[in-house]
């Protein structure tokens, strides 16, 4: 008896990433797929985000975590629809997991929907979820090697916020050095410093991504 | 034909987890196996912990990253045997790993075997690799929800050390949740607040640690 093997787990999620993301692009949903180590921020632009652009967008939220809602209970108190993924040890979301979240939302009445990843600067950006784009926060605290010790994570985004900038007066932390890394290992990243503690740099991030909406709404429209 | 099948990745590390630990066991080594988020300070730590221990225990280190062997490179400055591991894209340094660095050492000169596991809050903590302890280090600037949100990694850890006490009066930092909810989960935990920076809090590690090897001796005589 023949027996079929499941060559590649990431082929497979590729396949339904791509699914996913036919049915946003036929709902011009634009998509983020939000990563980061733990701590370092994703929540906190989360809000930032929404709270500056939830009067032009209609906007939803899905929470990834190994356990608990307390990420995606924030976000609730802003309003905005969110679905918490629990993935119960897994260390990333993979393009299942969203599929299986979508039905909770009324996808024909979205304009953005911001995927919070799991903690984790390595697994996640392995899996493709069917997003626009990727986009992960460094922190200040963890310091300017990250980009040279964890290549693939600043390869994958479209995006590097640089974050926790308040902290620079009391940190370690080269920027030079983690803008140069990130850039010749990804020579077309988009950098930006902010911090979302004190808002600092957050509206050129905010003005950003809504040209990346407006441009995506053209080309579906 | 009968197929055989491998049902347990994690089965097949175990065993090789023992069998390290019986030839540390052997020749005395205590081994400590380090994990934290990215950037959180283990190779602060292992540095900290060099320098105070050095000219009492023959002391050896491996670390564990992605690629690059720049944590190595500020280890071996210390005069220290150091090898790297690097995984290849991999999240997590496992058993078989440290077994082929071992050769590398002289295995019956060392007291005092320091691995440091890749930047990784989640899949390190479900791979033995023959440690007498699990150490992970929680930096304040992470955020006091990480006990309950990676729970898996404060319930496998002895130890958990709170690094970064010097950013305390600039971050929001719950030290009596983090306490609280690690506690919850692990109710053992030995707990340490520490500043690798400005080495406040670490004798108190450094004790402990030396009546652990000690302690380690007189079972291994």
């Amino acid at each position: 008896m023949k027996v079929s093997v499941v060559k590649n787990v990431l082929d497979a999620n590729d396949r339904i990433a791509m699914e996913n993301r036919a049915l946003f692009d036929k709902n011009k949903i634009y998509v983020i797929n939000l990563m980061s180590s733990p701590g370092a921020g994703k929540t906190t632009l989360v809000e930032r985000t929404i709270e500056a652009l939830k009067d032009k967008y209609a906007i939803a939220v899905i929470e990834g975590d190994i356990q608990d809602t307390c990420d995606a209970d924030r976000v609730a108190k802003l309003g905005i629809p969110v679905v918490q993924i629990n993935t119960g040890g897994a260390c990333h979301i993979d393009g299942n997991m969203v599929r299986e979240a979508l039905p909770a939302f009324n996808l024909e009445k979205l304009d953005l929907l911001l995927v919070e990843n799991v903690g984790n600067l390595v697994c996640p950006a392995e899996f493709k979820i069917g997003e626009n784009t990727k986009a992960m926060i460094l922190s200040t605290p963890e310091g300017a090697d990250k980009p040279a010790k964890y290549p693939r994570m600043f390869q994958e985004s479209t995006v590097m916020i640089i974050n926790k900038a308040d902290l620079l007066p009391y940190v370690d932390f080269d920027m030079e050095r983690a803008r140069r890394d990130a850039r010749a290992t990804n020579r077309g990243i988009n950098i930006f410093e902010v911090s979302c503690k004190t808002s600092s740099g957050l509206s050129d991030w905010f003005r950003w991504l809504e040209d990346q909406i407006e441009s995506f709404k053209k080309l579906n429209p």
